[in-house]
């Protein structure tokens, strides 16, 4: 809640960043107001701020739900510099880090059961309870894209009990999802194939990231080799794509979990049939989980790959981002480069 | 497996039904051979048979997988009247029932834990193990489409946990598989919700068979006051629909059951992602749960809504059933009307 003066006026501070001003996207330096520190609230100043294509969606309202002018990021780490009153999970100088989710209603089934990200009523108000501790194990940089693209991917792991030793799994696209991926399933234990458009990336994917096969999918034959071995798969793939290939890969009873892509896609329904198949959608995660993930990460190591950036060629990294120029996630060096007006 | 005689050759018996010669699907009176009893086998006087719209498809070569002649039916209610020296689980009197399956590897996974129905090497030999045994107090004619159309959305129902009392399950449309759905679903304590684009079956749906409430699919204000209210819906309609709606009405988590459909349905993916839910198939069931459901049946007085015809109607019922005038199901009957050529 903000606070208010005696006058009833809502108090407000002065706050940096870069916007875009229409659906050209294009960013440039951008002065704004925010709330003062609410008794719940926390406040962070960002160091870091990873990149996503879910920014790019939004910049240039891809989605029919931007408002100008449009300040983006989502993948955030900083360091806290002031709570509210009734913060008691956080002090001054704690390493912490804010991903999509901002607010909930904290009263639904949803939200009393650590499922904040399926609240109907998730909402963008700062509060403490969306603040996550960043493990101090692991670097500030690399940490922010796990906020989005690694809860992202982690999530349906484990809620769809693709996270067992043994298991078989395959991740659809090596991008900033994938990638991630494809380092919680090998921590977990989990057998991982990828399965992707670039065979470019393949030497990667195995040597660097750990993959234990690499299926290029335009290849009928390399496709048809793996027919019916995945227990699921993590599709990350963001564009129209065909589901049939992915559904073959899958064992019987499997799950293709999407956790991107575009509005509509086409459903062949025999291998749901015949296969008692399935194809799920699984969107970020809770907070509870976000912190694990976080602990997860910690404990073995994983971080994303990252190029790190100065905001200043943020709107080149945006550019390099639609054309996959990127290995795996831009990150802005936001505490270094972004300059403050005030 | 078939019995060879001293010579070699594959031992036959003469048989009688009605079958279709090309792919007008018209049905007429044909004799043919079939094995004579193999030690595993049973042998079956057919009396019933239940006419699905699966037959309507194979019958005019719709999934392009139909041989000529085709002699169809897959909901078969009759008495045996011959058994292999293996078959321990059968004697000759008794009223059994045959389905959808009639033959698996018995050595796969699948097979191991009672789901015949996905085994990858499902097959058409005939044998004692794909034959149940039909309870006493239910009636032979109206037990028939129990094969099929019973076992389809039975199965769902137990396998995806809609089955617990308590919850609300929509089923979407109201023919042979609709109403079974129906009937089962509110056997085990579940409320009912029919969604269908015929309201004139409101009336049926609620006073006869129990429904607790009824959407018309096509009245946007019916289906908006209905959002987020079920835990899992049935859906066991042939031919393209859009699942938005449907989707719609499911709760976070809420799976969607295609138990029939076409090659292919739209696939919207934000309420997959945004609500964790998932579309699902599922193909009939496993033998283990095709008697379960029977004894089911019998405990709760279940049996299908049929219309029993001679076999001389045959061609005139699928006509009819085609254009969806039937209330639920044609049942031919065999043993009284097919006049055998030997």
């Amino acid at each position: 809640m903000a606070e208010k003066s005696l006058s009833g006026q809502v108090q407000q501070k002065k706050a940096s960043g870069w916007a875009a001003r229409d659906t050209c996207g294009v960013l440039s330096p951008f002065d704004f107001y925010r709330r003062v520190t609410g008794e719940k609230d926390v406040t962070i100043k960002v160091l870091y701020c990873g990149i996503c294509r879910s920014d790019l969606h939004m910049l240039k309202n891809d989605w029919g739900i931007s408002t100008y002018p449009l300040v983006p990021g989502h993948e955030v780490i900083g360091v806290v510099t002031e709570v509210g009153s009734k913060v008691e999970k956080f002090k001054v100088g704690d390493k912490v880090g804010a991903g999509f989710l901002v607010g909930s209603c904290h009263s639904c089934h949803n939200c009393a059961n650590n499922f904040e990200n399926y609240c109907p009523k998730l909402i963008g108000i700062d509060s403490g309870h969306f603040t996550v501790r960043i493990p101090d194990s692991l670097p500030l940089d690399a940490c922010a894209p796990m906020l989005c693209a690694g809860i992202s991917v982690y999530s349906p792991l484990r809620s769809h009990g693709l996270d067992k030793p043994g298991m078989h799994v395959g991740v659809v696209g090596l991008g900033g999802l994938g990638h991630m991926a494809v380092k919680f399933a090998k921590a977990m234990g989990v057998k991982v194939t990828v399965i992707s458009t670039s065979p470019s990336k393949k030497k990667d994917a195995i040597e660097r990231l750990g993959a234990d096969t690499f299926l290029f999918s335009h290849d009928p034959d390399e496709m048809q080799s793996a027919v019916s071995t995945l227990d699921g798969i993590i599709d990350t793939v963001t564009g129209f794509h065909p589901l049939l290939p992915l559904l073959g890969l899958l064992k019987y009873n499997g799950k293709l979990v999407i956790v991107g892509g575009p509005d509509k896609l086409e459903l062949p329904v025999p291998p749901l049939l015949f296969g008692a198949k399935a194809v799920v959608g699984c969107f970020v995660g809770g907070m509870k989980e976000t912190q694990d993930m976080l602990n997860f990460a910690a404990e073995h190591n994983i971080t994303a790959d990252i190029e790190t950036i100065s905001i200043d060629n943020a709107n080149t990294a945006l550019e390099r981002l639609e054309k996959g120029d990127v290995r795996y996630r831009f990150v802005i060096d936001v505490g270094n480069t972004l300059k403050s007006s005030s």
